[in-house]
């Protein structure tokens, strides 16, 4: 089996090829060839057997993805994205990314397909899809009125992907994830990395900033659970999609509080103690208005999981990230 | 005031250039100039007394969305599209007038603009972003998932609108027209155009043919109150639609037989004997996805109406289109 994987450098799509690598079987068969593509040069991971192919490309760029589509994956998981922060700062850049990038992706797999090739896409989507005035919960039925542009290059290339899907070109899976939480590694540029690194950096010792009040609800799940969602989705029966192939992730909802009173149950007073307070206006107005909690029921009738408290999130960091242990 | 239509040789383009040239003003300015564009020349409205200037300009075309933005009108009308049977008959094309079209225009704008211009776009969206599972009235919160390419890029073109209003480079309103009946004129390639068929030409002695079940239920409205539509929108408080600029518009939900015994109750048997069953799958595909009656709660409070019996439409047909008179 082939595996195709854009963005394959980024957090989401490193841990995805290691888990590919590590299960070396996918609904049965073996993955005996990865293409790992993003803008930076991914790695080959740990212990990969089979052929693997490490691409430097700019999937927006000029017959960039049409020479991809050549080489007939049968599985493309699509992770490739500029952050909501830089797509909001950047106008041109998200939409060239974010928009084109996919639309390239879609067109070139309709262009080489047609003789027996119709892979399944893999598209990761975000709840940023919801904002502005939305329930306290969200059903699947519920009108996606992002209100940043990455939101809305998210919410245009599901409906790319739901039409391509609907005429046959390929078989099109959407998983709109939560915010990922606790993110490894550094800060990023989205908006949401705080979230991550008012827990990440007093579990290292490390001081964290905290941009918006602690009365702020948010709906998270773990990097292991997202990894788990996208091997769900590349062997699920896509008939049980039915005219809707974009789905709303399974999460958990925690305000700040209820994160900061986690990782005092997990890590104890002097983690929390690291935490500083200093309120900045263009992160509050950007994730202000997005989507506080779901009620993914299609996601969860259809086999996906995702961690149910918060202190579970926090120990799967530990346990993935730091080893089993605290600093 | 200078107005700019985009599709202004469709039948609704002329339509509203004509209502603008015999209104004088709008929102209590005079309308003093109007650019008319379409892919073929459109024609300068009778009695316009201000300075008209009649274009042929692909949308889509390098430098065209530019060349446009440079006269800087106040009021843009963006009704320019490839109908939907066209745009599901050939990918390419929909996909470059209606969405790199539109995309075209809003990023022109977004060039020219931040000196002092901010144009209103007014953008004809469609019931068609609706399809598939969808309950028997939909609510002004209810997900947008289009079974057709043309809804998808009516749909994406009403996420472009928002997120382009949201950040200030332009004020965008996209209106969700029912199925406009009657039609005037000849048939189009809409998958809708039947709908019209089977009432203008009984009306006018002629055959018509019904590709689906009379049995099937739609919405609609005339092309009278669609105007009505656009001059609303074109002077509404943009401030009253919040985060949210794409509206459901008011309409009457009918059924075909619904509509065939309207038009016996105005025209009698001998019109409604002219209409020959000739089932079309193709068709029946297309329309049977689409939406079947809307609560328009938003559109209704912030000042839209349209007729509320199906009567009444075929009047307005006869009164604007017929002289008064039926055949």
């Amino acid at each position: 089996m082939h595996i195709l994987i854009l963005g394959a450098a980024g957090m989401l799509g490193r841990k995805l090829a290691e888990r590919l690598a590590r299960d070396v079987t996918l609904g049965g068969r073996t993955v005996d060839r990865l293409t790992l593509v993003d803008v930076v040069k991914p790695t080959v991971p740990a212990g990969f057997a089979g052929l693997c192919e490490c691409l430097a490309v700019d999937l927006a760029s000029e017959g960039a993805a049409s020479g991809l589509a050549t080489r007939r994956p049968e599985l493309i998981f699509h992770l490739a994205a500029i952050v909501s922060g830089e797509a909001e700062a950047d106008l041109e850049i998200g939409y060239r990314v974010n928009l084109d990038g996919t639309r390239a992706l879609l067109d070139a797999i309709r262009i080489e397909g047609g003789s027996g090739w119709r892979p399944r896409v893999v598209f990761s989507s975000s709840n940023a899809v919801y904002g502005g005035t939305v329930p306290d919960v969200i059903d699947d039925t519920f009108v996606v009125t992002p209100q940043t542009s990455y939101g809305t290059q998210k919410a245009m290339g599901e409906q790319l992907l739901a039409d391509y899907s609907r005429r046959g070109i390929l078989d099109g899976i959407g998983l709109r994830l939560p915010t990922i939480c606790v993110r490894p590694g550094k800060p990023n540029r989205a908006a949401s990395s705080f979230f991550s690194g008012i827990i990440r950096e007093p579990l290292a010792g490390q001081e964290a900033i905290l941009p918006v009040a602690d009365t702020l609800r948010h709906w998270f799940t773990s990097p292991r659970s997202a990894i788990g969602f996208l091997i769900h989705a590349a062997t699920l029966d896509l008939a049980r999609l039915g005219d809707r192939p974009n789905l709303n992730m399974p999460g958990l909802s925690a305000t700040v509080a209820e994160q900061i009173e986690a990782l005092r149950r997990v890590a104890g007073d002097k983690a929390v103690a690291l935490i500083r307070s200093e309120p900045d206006p263009a992160v509050e107005r950007i994730v202000s208005g997005w989507a506080r909690a779901f009620d993914p029921a299609r996601a969860r009738a259809l086999g996906f999981t995702a961690e149910t408290r918060f202190d579970d999130i926090i120990r799967a960091h530990v346990e993935d990230e730091l080893g089993g242990t605290i600093a």
